[in-house]
């Protein structure tokens, strides 16, 4: 099997188009910081939140205003936030060598505690468009509140390749 | 002096069982993430729990259903986890050059200013076993919620010999 | 243009001089933990916080105890920290070559959202040092309470150069 333009056969890019995902515009700061910053082969992220065109999809705490499927859905859109960053930054998605941490900031009222559910909409998009052998640690965490009041933020490290 | 069967003479693994610290089994996923990612010469673990058994140890946050010596005693178990996946991950503790980073998140109703003699119980273990001179940065961090509702979850970097 | 000991022209020693800022004494540790720990070119932070002189300079939430100009004020303290122990631990800041990763964790009670603005005295004063050229990722993330009950903690990551 020959691969074509710059994306393996099994690539991520390729596995995106097969599912049918159209990436957003990535995100723009929101102040005086960069979206992306990669040091030698990791790439950090900013905070990545369920913003679309640069306004919040959803706010509210898990919980509380928002149910878990309003999470999940929230973890989503930032989850599509991280991958056109990325994009942006790398030209290519097939040049993720390896999704190295994920956490997963969920603004809470202290008494939800089904965060894993959440997360796994996070996890599981970037099993299917990687692969399971490239994915991450995880850390869940219920916080008290969140950049303009939305409920999801994710911290993400990729591992590229050069 | 001459290490017998790859353990150095002060080697984190001697040190163990001097201390006759036994390690849990390490800790299996409760999604589609890994509990270690190594990249370059670091190694990134999952959030890691006061779980025994794959199940909940303690339930409850610091200053409320919790006191200060039920949450170190968490710590102490979520530090026994991360122990038991990173030789899980690398064969053998000596192979462990520095613990990196630290973070200690504790679930608490907000009124609970003791965190850093609950962190010190994993700095005061990382010590023994590592040495004094493999210390971490640490962060202490009082949260809403953790998962399942358990008090303590431990955000940890180790760099390791290849 | 002829650099002068060690220092580039634009370099960030130069520009804290231009800026008439002096840096404080660098913070000592309140456990066994470091305050800095370098792993190849990345320097690693424990968390900083707004202390003076070893002590808290401001305690309380933001949106509660404390008004937006507190918290900015308590984040630029807690900045001055990080600058100082990166050059206890570097010798000289121009050794800096990117402010990788900055995250801003801020005490509320759950419904303050204006932490970017808080967060913006960190990052201002880390480009009116290093240059946008070198600005950092950023995470901004409200939380229950931080050590002593003071409002910020800073979780920094520097690329340094050997």
């Amino acid at each position: 099997m020959v691969a074509g333009k710059g994306s393996q056969p099994d690539g991520a890019e390729r596995r995106l188009q097969e599912l049918g995902i159209k990436l957003p515009t990535p995100s723009t700061p929101f102040g005086t910081y960069a979206e992306t910053v990669q040091t030698g082969n990791l790439l950090f992220f900013s905070g990545m939140l369920p913003v679309v065109d640069h306004k919040p999809k959803y706010i509210g705490r898990l919980g509380k205003e928002l149910d878990v499927e309003a999470g999940r859905d929230a973890a989503y859109i930032a989850a599509l936030n991280v991958l056109a960053s990325a994009k942006e930054h790398l030209g290519s998605l097939d040049r993720v060598t390896r999704v190295v941490r994920l956490g997963v900031f969920i603004a809470t009222s202290g008494d939800f505690f089904n965060q894993p559910r959440v997360a796994d909409a996070v996890s599981d998009l970037f099993r299917d468009v990687f692969g399971i052998e490239k994915t991450s640690v995880r850390l869940v965490i219920g916080v008290a509140s969140l950049p303009l009041g939305m409920p999801i933020e994710l911290d993400v490290i990729f591992e590229v390749a050069d």
